[in-house]
């Protein structure tokens, strides 16, 4: 039970989890002067919305990731009200990790890129505020991690969501199944991510990996404003350590073993069994397939 | 996997889930000749009705917690046919725990509070008998939790139920978490638990979190006797370790480390965070907020 | 996680996973000319058919057993697109373990039985391969078991399914209530667990214990074949590594201590209390209760 550790630590749990290592893959990718991101706060509600804005189509680039980590730490130490994810692109919420990094890569960047992202995870399934990903586009793969990593979904109609990790020869790591496995029953779990699923929005409703759908970008706004208003009646510091304590069985595994985590997920991409489908994948892309 | 063990100790698990510790506790708290609970056994169908008694709102003071711990003993050792836990107040089926108990408190005192929880937990949740709950009253907080250590659930209308903790800034145990969980999907969990949310009755049937709705008291005693009534045809002994072994994952972390989760929440109880938010929460119950 | 570890011995986990005793029970067994179980390959869909053949009712018998455990493993290495189990015996998919050999059993003979069980359970739940059951008939107890480690069910009406082993005494392992745990939600798991109960087809569809009906044997398969197909965008690499990462919480507690839980279950089949159950049962039966 993390309720003292986290007691202790409460607001200084992300340079915890983070740990030295991926701060300093951190200050590698650059200053925070790039604006990859964008924050408008809300002065009635005083809800946070973070939009996605790396053309042309969100992809989880370090750059993008770094900017992320950064705004999330900074709408939570600023504390607002509650934080909802969503993009400034109309087609795509998020396409997912940037594939040019596994393909060929070198080692030691890989190993930044991996940690960023296992940062990146780790920033937004234990923030302390209330979250909601507003899924105004697609959200493929890591696209669909983050939206899971949040607390509710609305998704706007005809769009794709899941992670599909299969189609392109991947093999998911175990947090990111857990963080799966919290929205959606077992069953459909195990399935899905052989099958590399992706989900229409109507599917996505009916077996619970998204929440409400919404008719408009502002729809879908307000429905996760409306969500982060039903937590008006917890006191704070008592609503982030319950959020805490439910996640922390699907944290545990990588907060006791990152380097494990990072160490398993190298070796596979290195395999020539996964560069070559890799390969074929972004070749089908290419063609439109 | 507890098979071989429960055998060798049946009939002796109690003492041992129990504790040198929380015997003395017990001891401290007084006889058993106080009459917070009743216990009525139908001749016919060797079902025991176990009653809470204590005016207003069965608040669980360490008497009735100590005075339900013995009765649930006793129906087990008399082999009833099973365990059917209600109340004689049409309105409140349990307050939940002794707020007062939390407010200010000595610190040994809170220790034998909590460990009496612990074991009115563990005596409900590892009962030996099949046990059902007729909620014929409103039953928040532990009093939910009471409800969901049996294994079926009958409600009346229009009352509410639910671990409402984080609206008195409370942070429950993970083996409370555990028991929600065991009734109710993950995604449901964790944001009814962050909200402090209490379902209405219809609600409560829809998630799950009861299995049947009944117009009276008669008729949700009836409903929880016949679902006792579904284990005709197995084997007592064999649904009991049965049961145990389904249970025993989510009591594990409690038997393991009890005195690691009472010095947490003792901990966590006399923070200022807490207490003024207790504090609060009294002041609003008594303007009737 | 498994990743790295199941890409290294990939193809060759079996043996791995079997175990030097078992394959010893193995040899005890006989040779595999006995033909209890047949293989059909379809050569244009490149699924195998794995039926049960052993009249009358495909008791799980040490011979059937080792048979079906040779057919998987060389389904498995002849690189089939998917495996479907079924049986030739249109009233019975399987009636479950053989439970003569659990009546005054001899304790080494046993000790056999078990791990071949365990054996088959682990080549099923594991095998690479998609998998799917056409239960085509009633499959009660290990018959379930063996539905449930299949990935998907597709079944025939007015058939009973479920683990009733409460009902002669018998108290399943861990590791086959997680199997069940894979498909059904945790309430649903422990009541019918602790109730011994036997779903109907409607009904087992209701809960999630089988995913489709079909009306004949032939659209049984049809079915299955269909879902197999849902895998063919997959890697099938990263499709048989990301099964083994979902599964890989339900087989841990076996695969760390196969000889602890071979030795509860022996110890516990050896008491009076199951023995007599199982005799009562065993009596029931003959009297056609």
């Amino acid at each position: 039970m993390l309720r003292n550790r986290l007691i202790d630590t409460f607001g200084r749990i992300k340079p915890i989890l983070c740990g030295a290592q991926s701060l300093r893959s951190l200050a590698n990718v650059g200053s925070s002067t790039t604006k990859l991101t964008t924050i408008e706060v809300d002065d009635k509600s005083g809800i946070a919305t973070l939009s996605m804005n790396l053309a042309p189509v969100n992809t989880l680039t370090m750059e993008l990731m770094h900017d992320l980590i950064e705004s999330i730490n900074q709408i939570e130490s600023n504390k607002s009200r509650g934080l909802i994810l969503t993009s400034s692109n109309d087609k795509v919420f998020s396409a997912g990790l940037d594939l040019k990094e596994l393909l060929e890569p070198d080692r030691e960047r890989l190993k930044e890129f991996w940690t960023l992202f296992q940062d990146l995870w780790l920033a937004l399934h234990l923030c302390g505020l209330p979250t909601a990903a507003a899924v105004n586009g697609h959200a493929p793969a890591a696209g669909c991690v983050l939206a899971t990593a949040c607390e509710y979904r609305v998704m706007l109609p005809d769009l794709f969501i899941g992670i599909h990790a299969t189609r392109f020869s991947f093999v998911i790591s175990k947090w990111m199944m857990l963080s799966y496995q919290s929205v959606l029953p077992r069953r459909i779990v195990e399935r899905s991510l052989n099958q590399g699923k992706l989900f229409r929005t109507e599917e996505a409703l009916e077996v619970g990996l998204v929440d409400e759908v919404a008719d408009s970008k502002t729809e879908a706004l307000a429905k996760c404003a409306a969500f982060i208003g039903t937590f008006d009646r917890a006191n704070p510091v008592a609503r982030t350590l319950t959020k805490r304590m439910c996640r922390e069985p699907d944290v545990r595994g990588l907060l006791n073993d990152r380097s494990g985590d990072l160490q398993e997920c190298v070796d596979y991409v290195l395999t020539p069994l996964f560069q070559q489908g890799l390969c074929a994948h972004l070749e089908g892309l290419k063609k439109g397939k």
